[in-house]
């Protein structure tokens, strides 16, 4: 079951160079882990924006509300989800193969 | 070069049922040879909804428009274009593979 | 897993009262229905508005879209969908019980 | 008489985590005893975001002003209401049983 | 148990000069009604606008979703609901005396 | 001539409680003191939030900006105002008489 | 008393050429008229758009609204209001001399 | 050439009330200043909002942007600008006269 | 002085096909005008959407709006202006040389 | 390939005035870099705002977001990217010859 997700990242203002650096590093190996796991489909950077669109296959809401909440950053995420179903039009069951 | 369309079709009332049933039959022709060519990595339905969440994969935004202007449905469609970039914690080139 | 949606419905301003009496008719025995088997958890008008919100419990996206693309007013009808989780502060895991 | 609700908390940046950790604290126990008196019907968790929605049964506004006005969090939340009235495809009166 | 209201009507185009004076007869006699039964508490126009703000006093969300769905242009009403509860600045529990 | 107002109040995070308590108490004997005097005809509580509507007599503009700006709060509310004519439905010229 | 409006016009698609002149004639005069009564003390064309900003001169807000009401394309109008008051930079009591 | 502009002005919280006294009285002097020279055409209250409608007689949008960069709390405002064009209805070339 | 404009073009849905292909060509020849005479600077499409992004160079508003006004599609047409001054980082007095 | 950008920067109050000046200094020098190497093709100020419009031709989406981060003012900077494609009524194939 396929979830499409926006993510925009925004900082405190306050936050230091290190631990922002400190939160990519943990951010980065987190995302990776679910790539890993086949849990995050894909992810892409929005041009111009701190914000990514990733696509998510999880089995449940409350699974997918963890991956969320995992995060490092998610404290400092604003996340929108789309449902997705099967389109008519598609000509494969897994497009990400 | 990848971008997210969120597209949303609205038919107009007066259109008959058998009208409407050529477009989607001619909608999906067209959708699958995207599918084929590599052009459109993927669709999906949003739930609830007359809408689709699509990726496409062209040389410039000439040829992404062309891909729009082409669908048979294109008229009835209100096309939203999202261009993507690749993310710093993607573990791959090509989440499509 | 529960979903949270709410309908908006606009008929056609030529749909005769007819016509229109028949939908809800069926809309009605489609909602019932619904209820009987236990997808459609509970559905309330939303005052002043010809709307409502409706709690569906499916075990996917798939599905989901199902259930609304067969309501009979589906046509007529703007659904937007919220995915719901389990909250930390339920005393249920079952609030329909 | 049922209201919905959505709640969105966002505690200021300067916020210590312990004090965070007491007010959630106090949040569940609010949040249970409204469950037990039956004044809360449900509350889920919006996947992706620190907010929730719940549903209300109350005799008044007045009383579910003071409802919201008493969680521990109310001053740093957003609380959007509906008002709920029985919608005629409604095959019970009570969902929540 | 008040609650505030903003209603705009958007007649059809096709709709005649005839019907329309029936509607808005028919709706100021139902208005009337309304205030003379200490429902609608008060009716203002919005300055410019075909529109109103109005105050009603109803024992439940079930008596308000009525109170609207009886006025006769309630199909070509546009209905924003707003509860209200006591506020601690106010001076009197009624200030429609 | 009547303005409705909505007042939302939003507190900087560095006010102490004892401040916030004495901008209450002086926004308290404001508001009574409008009251009194025949301009301020209604005030309630937006159930939910920290905000109310309110209804304002006052015979010019300049006599109303007077009134919002005497507010102790002004600095910290976002104030809405809609200018009210008479209605055509409506059956007294004076619903706070 | 001032206020500043906002006022775009929509014809409906069905409307001939003609009636369409008529009724921007009758608008002409209105508007003239307006003017020579100092009522309307300013209009400007929003480039672009079909369009205005005006500027009314009126003792109460049932005035203002029965200028607006009494525009001939008053129908096919959505009108914008913000009330004015006196700004304490303004050197002068009457930018219109 | 007109424009209309619309100035919302949010100090920082931080700011001294003296420091907020010496931008009122520096903002006073520029705004009579363009009021002299013919530039501001117009200052009003936007009613119970910290923010006037304004109008400008400029040459240039270069010279309407140093207007506005010109103003000593420019750092502090959001301003909004909307071309104005001759009207058709209008029966002078000049409402300021 | 130059003006970034964003048009959108919508026909009605009973134009038939004809009279929106002599739409198209009327309207291709007054943009080819415009752009000999050197007031559109430069017109492109936005990918997806049946509307353009153009910039233009007048000497007033006044010019500004008959330059709209003119084009055969106007009536079809949503059109947003942004006026434009030189950019203190630009290396140029003008980049369409 | 062109992209339309909308940038609106807002420094973060804290920041003084020597650290804002060597922001726009460096700004000003990796801008016109842009513009020698034939990726920004025009910026323009908003007039009345702390923004710019500018064009961009780059290869691919990558190299689009490689060109906005670079900006040293893009931690403060809100950036939205239109794609460009050649519109039919063109002229020309490159408008800023």
């Amino acid at each position: 079951m396929l979830f499409l997700a926006r993510m925009d990242v925004a900082f405190p203002e306050s936050m230091d160079a290190e631990t922002r650096a400190d939160f990519q590093a943990r951010e980065k190996e987190y995302s990776s882990d679910l790539q890993r796991r086949g849990i995050m489909k894909g992810i892409w950077r929005v041009v111009g924006e701190y914000a990514n669109h990733s696509i998510y296959e999880v089995d449940s809401n409350d699974q997918l509300h963890e991956v969320f909440a995992g995060f490092p950053m998610f404290p400092y995420m604003k996340v929108q989800v789309t449902p997705l179903a099967k389109h008519p039009n598609a000509t494969t069951d897994d497009f990400f193969g």
